[in-house]
């Protein structure tokens, strides 16, 4: 144990889950790790669990504030859903259970700009009582070295009057050096962020802790939430098919190079096919600024296609997990973990002009995105860095299959029912008929395109909703509000958007 | 003429503005200096309108894409838009007769990010053929200095192949030395700005041209388009003393400090009555990173309260405009003008932490705002910059009056009718009634306040809305998608929103 704690005064502060959970009072917010299912704590969420499900059965009060990096996991976000433990929870989730209570009103639930959430209590707008942390190892001095994912931890920890550690065996000591932690000053004193290219290390490869505020360890040894990725199916393949066409034409027009292309790219398996898809093409020298490392991405840097990925976490299936563990020291030499209000912030995303990639809920005719609320009105999971990248990238690109639910949905609808991202920002949508290039074009202009993308079946239907919006008075952006929702409207009322 | 022309070779490229607009062919894109009616060219704009007639009359097909840094004046826009000789426009206008032919689509019309449009020319995505750019003075080198706007003058004439300046002897030599001109290297190469506080110069006081490029220089002396301020009016001076207010619970909440607020201001006539009420606060050392420099910072600047103004263009009244032309080799001790990508730019907007406040036309109860499209149709002037301050400001608030058009208008709706700026944004929205501050709630908690701030007229209608909303079967944002646009669709059906 020494290994992992190396500060003797430290281990004198190991101790149970449920005793750790002592230190979390009624009413107090909590800052934990935790990014896309890496490095989120594994024993505390259950134990503050159990307590709080004893004292609701005592008749007292108890839920807390939780603020994470992005989600976490079933025994996480799950088992604290579901023990009703929650208040007020930020900035991203996933858990079916906390979305649940989300939708039914039994918890709140603010969806922020994950490079913003840090800064927010940085700045006092939010403050945090304890900090439950997952670590690899505690340093001699007392500092700490995040695990897979390094997320909001340096800011959590730092606004914390106490501070909880996870140490997790079963995350490889080998990561040890592949984080590069660099803290703003606070403001009046903010500097410029010296990162010109992805891969640039600027900073420790722990975080500085004050120990005094370490009031108790606990030791885990369990995986990360690591889910495996589905075999790329057709249409995810022929997404991913438009987007190079979309890479390839941008290459025709001199806008990109084949050396040097910069990635940004959403989670999940639409873009795994995009990178299975890179592996094949002339694209070299590819870097990732982006906030996850996902599994094509680890294809990409054993092919030597892709020279360096910039994050702040993993998402990797189990035996990706397995192998980063087994070959965290080869990796680090072309993986670096930021802290998300670095690996997401506008500053750096603006200068080294990389393609942003995200998936989207839905994209109306000109360009507006959806990617939180479906229907408008029940949140899915949150903008995430969605939102981060897409207002500052050099190009900024949305994917998604034109239909879901079976066909029931359509994912290009007249009016998008809760606007995420917004015409000003979305430039290129994709779905697997093609590509919606919307850059340099007024409102009218993009109709065509996006519904050229939309699926066959819902074309005419949109082609008749823009045509009755140009009978309107005022044509710069035509709509016809009494059916801008209809395609929701038919959706919640007979079960699908299909007006037949 | 040769104090303002000092290259002896330009001096040869004297001509009326009817030849100069020779060079400008039906289809060209024309990048022109000017934003929010000051430092755009005075005499091309009617040559080129001319020849667009003469070509109508004549069977000749002629139109041009025009962009500019924002908005211009009758005798640019509005001349050019009677004339038909537009096909496509932006980034940025707000000229009455523009306006009409955007809205009846006689004309295109792109709405963007006033800190995207130079870059989207460097990067090429749009082509620009020939700048037509007003100038104080062309130095011995052939250096153009530009006159009371900067805007996007540097990536134009980067980009075009034929530069036309027009010297405006109206606008003072003393200008010169006011501007401060650095431009971001192009991808791959871009750097950190190295600007932390918005009195740091950084570059030169004109602008670098390749002289050769210069093809015709037109001689003008007329007045930027300088329109008096109104006086306040009641309702102006209750929205500025709720926004000192709330200013004044950040410090009490000691998130700002009588020392040192960093202004971002829109501009107008309640931005202005914000500003008469800071010469009587407590405030001192007041800053201003922000793209407009209006009467109401010069009388901050004359009192001393505000110690230097950041901003790429002056909006001032015509009194204002004659003292600034008076006085401008003292005032460019306290101004600094910058080009639009640089006052707008992301990255120095989020390092210095500003207060960012602008209009709006309406934000609906969840604080989503719409800044540009009245009923999500007609094409108001654009988004401006307030994207690009809102976005990465320290807080984002948004001001105006609860009503407009004699009441028939609620600017708080159930759901806004064109959005750009998302809840992800916007942080506190200002009206007579009071200020809702936003931050760190979830969507269900901020209705009550958005209804408080409400014209008391309409509470009853957006109460009845949301218990309505509350209905449904998801609730994280709670929405009646078959009534969420009833105010607007009642406006137009019956000339107001109100339900009664």
């Amino acid at each position: 144990m020494s290994e992992r704690i190396a500060n003797a005064a430290l281990q004198g502060k190991v101790m149970s889950a449920e005793e750790a959970a002592q230190f979390i009072d009624n009413g107090a917010t909590v800052g934990m790790s935790g990014f896309t299912g890496a490095g989120y704590p594994k024993a505390l969420p259950t134990a503050i669990a159990e307590r709080a499900k004893k004292e609701h059965a005592a008749g007292n009060d108890y839920k807390i504030n939780v603020l994470t990096g992005a989600s976490t996991a079933p025994d996480c976000d799950g088992v604290l859903a579901e023990a009703d433990a929650i208040n007020y929870r930020a900035p991203y989730q996933s858990d079916p259970s906390m979305r649940k209570a989300i939708n039914s009103a039994a918890m709140k639930y603010q969806d922020i700009h994950l490079s913003h959430m840090g800064m927010l209590v940085q700045q006092n707008f939010i403050d945090v009582d304890v900090a439950v942390i997952e670590a690899v190892r505690i340093t001699e001095e007392g500092n700490v070295v995040p695990s897979s994912a390094v997320g909001n931890n340096v800011e959590y920890m730092d606004a914390a009057d106490k501070i909880i550690i996870e140490i997790n065996e079963w995350q490889s000591l080998e990561l040890e050096g592949m984080h590069d932690i660099w803290e703003m000053p606070k403001l009046p004193n903010r500097v410029p962020i010296p990162i010109t290219k992805p891969g640039d290390r600027i900073g420790t490869p722990y975080i500085e802790v004050d120990p005094e505020k370490i009031v108790a360890i606990v030791k885990t040894d369990e995986a990360d939430r690591n889910a495996p990725f589905k075999p790329a199916d057709e249409i995810s393949e022929k997404i991913a098919g438009n987007f190079l066409d979309f890479l390839e034409a941008e290459v025709a027009a001199g806008r990109l190079s084949y050396d040097g292309y910069i990635m940004q790219s959403g989670v999940g398996n639409v873009p795994n096919a995009v990178m299975a898809g890179l592996l094949d093409s002339k694209f070299n020298n590819i870097q990732a600024y982006t906030e996850v490392i996902q599994d094509g991405m680890v294809d990409l840097i054993d092919s030597g296609k892709m020279t360096v990925a910039s994050a702040t976490s993993f998402s990797l299936s189990p035996e990706y997990a397995h192998k980063m563990n087994e070959e965290a020291s080869n990796y680090r030499e072309h993986i670096i973990l930021r802290p998300q209000q670095i690996s997401n912030h506008p500053e750096v995303i603006r200068r080294v002009g990389l393609i942003a990639t995200n998936g989207m809920i839905e994209s109306d005719i000109y360009g507006n995105i959806n990617s939180t609320n479906v229907s408008g009105t029940r949140m899915m999971n949150g903008i995430g860095g969605s939102g981060d990248f897409t207002r500052n990238a050099y190009i900024s690109s949305f994917i998604s299959p034109s239909e879901a639910k079976d066909g029931k949905i359509s994912t290009i609808v007249p009016f998008a029912s809760h606007i995420d991202h917004t015409e000003h920002d979305a430039m290129v949508v994709i779905t697997e008929y093609g590509y919606a290039d919307l850059r340099g074009l007024a409102p009218r202009d993009r109709v065509a395109k996006m519904i050229a993308i939309a699926h066959p079946d819902y074309r005419a239907q949109l082609e008749e909703y823009y045509e009755r919006a140009l009978k309107g008075k005022a044509l710069h952006t035509p709509h016809d509000l009494g059916t801008a929702f209809s395609f929701h409207i038919n959706l919640a009322e007979n079960g699908t958007m299909r007006l037949d």
